[in-house]
């Protein structure tokens, strides 16, 4: 089985183009992940998935381990086998959503105590519970269990969640080396790999402090969490651009829960490999689309008699057999189909970006990319 | 353009294998066309559609009069433009929504007076309307304005509403008429048939009569209506293979809205040639699979670790991919996915039937076909 490894192909200022290596195989960065919460990128098949060019999808831990269970998943033989998706998958810690989804969720040093939104039922996700919950799925890349700070946070704060973050990363891996030896018995992926994350709120210092202690402990991969929850688009892209700038260059960086395609370009700027964001997804689903036009929203009644594509310069299928005319009338008349065909649209529009930015850095003509990408964004913002 | 045409292949017993030809291609009968109700058939696009081997769809007049309405769609070109699928449409007269969904409605010797079901407001549905709508949806196929009978009914009920739909079919046969002359300007399709409708609700005489006239005002096709609405199967058989018999061999014959698997066996077996029902799309929705081993409800728990797929038999997509454990997985956690999944799968097996049932016919072995389909279904309920 291949191991997981991370290969920096080329940079172009602080660009980064490079691959992952994963046991389901290869994922070139920057990629962006589309979201799969139970098992699933909503509204499509995995064949869609593929034939958009994903070559990774995230799963969500807090889900699959209520619904259908981490156990019962393990028993089908893991995640892949369960789903039917061969191609790699990243899994988050679960911690996210038992922030922002759970009732009566109770921290402690231990772990995060709560009820599920689905029964009420009582549950404890440990940082040792959430690696044995991804172990059990076997996912490619496992994410340790970190506190979510809320926005906005005070520095003391901030400071002491990161911290406790710090201590459960230490808990997570510890616990991952023991699943590694011989008597530990990963579940259904050998090799597993497992990233890190990255706290410390809006505040850089305590920023540089999590990335440090966390580089320490030594993880295959680093992320950057608590981003994208509220703070200002430059500070974002600030504390993504010295925390970057922090983490060891041979480790793949990823920058969780974000964000516009504006975001992703700014954040590639400053040394972001991968992301995830639900964004394209959702927004399908609410009839809100990307494209290289600016923003659309289907149910305006602009569209009623509107026989163009979505985007003229896409070539997804909804673009090359639909029109904006009849998009609507599906939306409008609450169709499934609607859904599936918007969500292919956005996806296609994430991942082609993706792909347009790896040609960039290729080619070191990234930071003129980013330029005319950003140029063309404020001018379509002005112009609405 | 190819103008709408008839033949009649082989004929096994009085199972019928032909050939339909319309303006956007051909479809082979006994043919089963899923339903469209607004442009899409639900949960899949088209290219699902078109690969399941579908060679005609269904959509509703009703929908499609109140949402997006027919005026817009003829500014798009047609039904066929709008919504971007290029094969054979049937579309049906719009009366059975009106008299199954519409409020308020009053049916009087000129047409049907109905309120709106998404908005209340009042329209009023005439035989000559009808025609003008389906004219400018442009569909392959249209269906004349019959009244719908409740079951059960009274013989003298079910004899005055038939005689009303066989005046109401005299005036939609005029008014195609008079807009197939040079001054008419048929709107989308100008060579769209039409087919009447054979009432009579359970009464044979009154289904003769109603056969007699509808055949005599001369249609390109003949349908039966009023059928699976509640009546014992025997019932329906008998009148459908006793109507059947009474109409012209030259031209084809479609039973609306029915029904099951072993219906469609059983009324090939007396003759029709077309059929469409929103049972396996419908049923795939609500977590009901059709297979070669009966019936299976993808909600049950006894699935919850099940590896086979739906139907061992089956090489749908759904099939190839996916387990059962799987499916009732993206099922309970109302997986968009599901349905799509569970339609590709339900329409795929019905699409396989009629396959099945025309192989049989030209091998002179329908019978044969027919009675070992049986006796599975009886093997199968019995077991159940």
């Amino acid at each position: 089985m291949q191991p997981f490894a991370f290969k920096l192909k080329h940079t172009d200022g602080a660009a980064r183009l490079g691959e992952l290596r994963t046991p389901h195989g290869l994922v070139d960065t920057p990629a962006f992940m589309p979201v799969g919460t139970q098992g699933a990128v909503k509204a499509l098949r995995h064949e869609d998935v593929e034939r958009l060019g994903a070559q990774i999808i995230l799963g969500n831990t807090y889900h699959l381990f209520l619904r259908p269970g981490d156990e019962l998943i393990a028993r089908r033989g893991g995640l892949h086998k369960f789903i039917g998706w061969d191609r790699p998958i990243l899994t988050d810690s679960g911690g996210y959503q038992v922030f922002s989804l759970a009732a009566r969720r109770v921290i402690t040093e231990d772990g995060a105590r709560f009820q599920s939104h689905l029964d009420g039922s009582p549950h404890l996700l440990t940082p040792e519970a959430a690696v044995d919950i991804q172990s059990r799925l076997g996912s490619d890349i496992a994410m340790v269990l970190d506190e979510c700070l809320a926005y906005p946070a005070t520095r003391d704060t901030a400071a002491e969640s990161m911290h406790r973050s710090i201590r459960w990363a230490r808990r997570c891996r510890d616990q991952l080396l023991r699943l590694r030896t011989p008597a530990g018995a990963i579940a259904t992926n050998g090799g597993q790999a497992q990233f890190g994350i990255v706290q410390g709120g809006v505040f850089q210092d305590l920023r540089d402090e999590s990335a440090d202690a966390t580089v320490a402990i030594d993880f295959e991969g680093y992320a950057i969490g608590g981003l994208s929850v509220g703070e200002p688009i430059d500070v974002m892209s600030s504390v993504v651009g010295d925390t970057a700038r922090r983490l060891p260059e041979d480790r793949p960086r990823y920058l969780m829960g974000t964000g516009t395609p504006e975001d992703l370009v700014e954040c590639v700027a400053r040394g972001i490999d991968m992301f995830d964001c639900v964004l394209p997804t959702r927004n399908a689903r609410n009839g809100q689309l990307f494209t290289s036009e600016g923003r659309l929203n289907i149910k305006n009644a602009r569209y009623a008699e509107d026989d163009r594509p979505l985007d003229e310069r896409c070539s997804c299928y909804t673009c090359r057999h639909h029109s904006r005319a009849y998009l609507r009338h599906l939306y409008m008349a609450g169709e499934m189909t609607a859904g599936t065909l918007n969500t292919l649209h956005n996806l296609s529009y994430y991942l082609d970006t993706m792909k347009r930015i790896r040609e960039a850095i290729l080619f070191n003509a990234f930071e003129k990319f980013r330029l005319e990408f950003q140029r063309r964004a404020d001018r379509l913002s002005l112009e609405s």
